[in-house]
């Protein structure tokens, strides 16, 4: 028997917050009632910031990146370094990388990953539009940006044979021990890359 | 620094769902950006019924329990025991109850539980109206089921005595070991009162 809420509404949203990822049965009925407890105005700015997301936002035409015109601001940005392209899976890993303030070049988002178990391959993620960018635009790099995972590895190897006819430096990021982490912990893998991408002192 | 998403529609609705009980800004981020990816339709939906539960759900006038009319529909169910109450502190509690399909009979939601320290006395939560129902509906039974913490028992004691009067007959649900828990790992309250509420076999 699956109890139902004396209410039709409530039941329906916590059947939409279910829907979202990392959200539970749980967690939606929660967060069902918490919007029954907020002020009208609030929910509405959560409703419309909902669609706002849907009928202002796309991706930018040159790297992929989210962005509410047809350029993102950081391929619209004069300061950036021209000659860096770093390569990545996700927007959110853009928002990671630009929380360091490190880098300065511009980006590209594959949208995804090479993963031939879930029948993706190279033509259904962004990498035709980065090899025609890298002809186009001739970085003098390309930093592979993938996640360390068996598709983001498999498809940094893909992107470095699709760039070798253009002669562009084509880097990949390092893999080693998370800082903060202990050695003792550290699965084999990992400890072996560490080894393997040691550094003079 | 704060980074910031080349989309500032992506940033509110981040902002919005980090509003939410339970979600970090992580979250928030993969579930703002989970919404740029469903179809428009679907985004509609949540939005929708965001809105229909601030527009369409009250409180049952009875129970308190969440309601689209004046009535809830455990009130207005004629096969419900009449002549028992259960006493919750939310309506999430009502659902959890539900769900075991045991109980039949009817409920009072206080909305709340005693908390001297949050400033939450027996004039915040639904008491008096308890007290009101009971005068009036005279039922045989109020089974308290507030939570087993310092506030539900507080509350508990208290309803018991606002009721003296009254000679219902005030009853509270069993605290004990939960099912299929180890007996090694229970705390000393719980197993002191699994003890205290021992019954022969």
């Amino acid at each position: 028997m699956t109890a139902k809420f004396a209410s039709e509404s409530i039941e329906r949203l916590m059947e939409e917050f279910a829907k979202l990822p990392g959200i539970g049965r749980k967690s939606a009925q929660r967060l069902a009632l918490y919007v029954l407890k907020i002020p009208r105005a609030e929910a509405q700015r959560f409703a419309s910031s909902i669609m706002d997301v849907k009928d202002r936002v796309g991706y930018c035409s040159v790297c992929g990146n989210v962005s509410e015109s047809e350029r993102c601001s950081i391929c619209t940005d004069g300061r950036r370094e021209k000659g860096v392209v770093c390569v990545v899976e996700q927007p959110s890993d853009i928002m990671a990388i630009e929380k360091t303030g490190e880098y300065r070049g511009l980006y590209h988002v594959l949208l995804g990953a090479i993963s031939p178990l879930d029948g993706i391959g190279p033509d259904e993620i962004r990498i035709r539009e980065l090899v025609k960018r890298v002809d186009e635009e001739k970085p003098v790099e390309v930093i592979v940006a993938t996640n360390p995972t068996a598709q983001g590895e498999t498809t940094a190897v893909y992107i470095s044979q699709v760039l070798k006819h253009s002669q562009v430096k084509v880097t990949r990021i390092a893999r080693g021990l998370p800082v903060g982490s202990d050695i003792e912990y550290c699965d084999q893998q990992t400890l072996s890359k560490a080894f393997e991408g040691r550094k003079e002192l």
